[in-house]
């Protein structure tokens, strides 16, 4: 049997949290934590209505994939985010020294590789994972606010 | 009169709050954020208590400052912290667009300014403030982690 849990799989679940941020008129960013083929953390951006810089969907879903495992360190998780962590979300990653990042549209300007932001030595990263339908909701939405 | 509103008036109001953090057990940082000489935000490190890497005193200090303002940005204010900023805290005080950051002890190994991480081009640095005391708490805490 073809093993159904591949990185598009749960970017897809990202993306319907991106999508709620979307219907919420927040920037359309949405995060899950995964352990064990299992979703312990789904979170989307909620800068706006919580009036708060750091309300990103990645530190969200830090705090919350913490809060299910009972200890700070995320290192058997996988992050799945529709948009490429900033320098924020990359430091706190860094602290949480997770096993892997999964992103998927980058961030030319604000983006984590290109501002040069470190992670955990042992933390794992793949890019594009369902790159242009993250792409996509993010162009939406700023055409939208135009 | 003499100005009694010093940077070093407000860093001994940060020193307090590291002070509380130390006797929690946690790695002692505080931080208070400053509008119009009044403190609209105290708060100190509380990663092992919550069990998240999020919990920086910066970043909660962020938080509630917003909280206070009702808005997300933080332009006229000023944070005091005992300890450089991280990557992450100075990422999130990037978005935060903060005029001014004053820090006490320097972090060598993991202070923002080593790690490279930009901050708002409009955020003023100040650092050395209680220099000696604030990096005389950290000693006496990982000296007794010993």
């Amino acid at each position: 049997m073809e093993n159904i849990f591949t990185d598009a799989f749960f970017m897809k679940k990202a993306l319907q949290e991106a999508e709620f941020a979307f219907e919420k008129g927040e920037i359309p960013v949405g995060a899950v934590i995964v352990i064990d083929n299992k979703v312990i953390a789904r979170t989307h951006n909620l800068t706006e209505l919580l009036h708060d810089v750091t309300a990103h969907a990645e530190m969200q879903a830090i705090t919350s994939a913490a809060n299910f495992i009972g200890g700070k360190y995320l290192k058997d998780c996988t992050l799945y985010v529709t948009l490429e962590p900033c320098q924020m979300c990359a430091g706190a990653l860094y602290w949480s020294q997770i096993s892997k990042i999964v992103f998927g549209a980058s961030d030319e300007n604000r983006g984590f590789q290109k501002m040069g932001t470190q992670l955990h030595p042992k933390t794992q990263v793949i890019s594009g994972v369902l790159e242009k339908e993250c792409g996509d909701l993010m162009k939406a939405f700023f055409k939208n606010k135009r």
